[in-house]
């Protein structure tokens, strides 16, 4: 049974962390050509491999009218491409470009350095704790919002 | 030592895991009449008290002018309201009005529920351990920033 003052602690620590994280990644973003949500969309692209723009909108909680806005601008500075699924020509998805797989991958290791740099004055215990307490949060956030 | 592994799993974790919780900050707030910069902005002036423009603006990492305009809005729907230092009256700071209180006071609880109920299969020794790794690595991450 978890306490209200763990709760409280819990969700201040995870409200500031979260307010760094972002602040922290603006900054990274600022040395790349593509804007914050460019780099939301990326990531998907990175992870899930090609998407549609339901699929893409879905993940990313916006209207498919304002994904497609933001594959356009993609499209055109050559991050991604729009393909046609080859058994059925009227399913369209967005394919990463080299470029933008490139851009997205050191994205993310600006912030994987960054994290290293927080993380040097933490003991071996305390890392394995913290990956494994954010992995099993990450996993019940997914599929609460699943639901 | 840090293994880069680890850096990797904690980064795709915390990354996610902020995502989620902008996403559901947002859908909390829709049910409130203040925007997400003005719920940051609530937010410092409720856990530091009256604040000038000028540390309101480092805080929230805004220019001056911007910040400016923020308090402006927020004026005007009585959620703060600007006081001259009783000692030098060219100082003003931003003090946080009952409306505003109110209403930081109920996003948080609202975002605290929300982790309530996703942390409902966590064991207390899970929790725990949460609870310490994350005020460590917001603490961390802080001093960080200072440097």
């Amino acid at each position: 049974m978890v306490e209200n003052q763990q709760v409280e602690h819990i969700e201040k620590s995870l409200r500031k962390v979260a307010e760094i994280i972002k602040q922290k990644g603006r900054v990274i973003l600022n040395q790349f050509p593509i804007t914050p949500p460019q780099f939301v969309a990326l990531q998907w692209l990175n992870e899930l491999g090609d998407m549609t723009i339901g699929d893409l909108s879905t993940k990313m909680y916006l209207a498919c009218s304002t994904t497609t806005d933001l594959v356009d601008r993609m499209e055109k500075n050559e991050l991604v491409e729009r393909v046609k699924d080859q058994n059925d020509r009227r399913v369209v998805r967005i394919h990463l470009l080299e470029k933008g797989e490139k851009i997205i991958q050191e994205v993310i290791k600006k912030r994987q350095d960054y994290l290293k740099g927080i993380l040097q004055n933490f003991s071996d215990e305390e890392i394995a704790f913290l990956e494994k307490s954010l992995h099993v949060l990450h996993q019940e956030m997914e599929s609460s919002s699943k639901e």
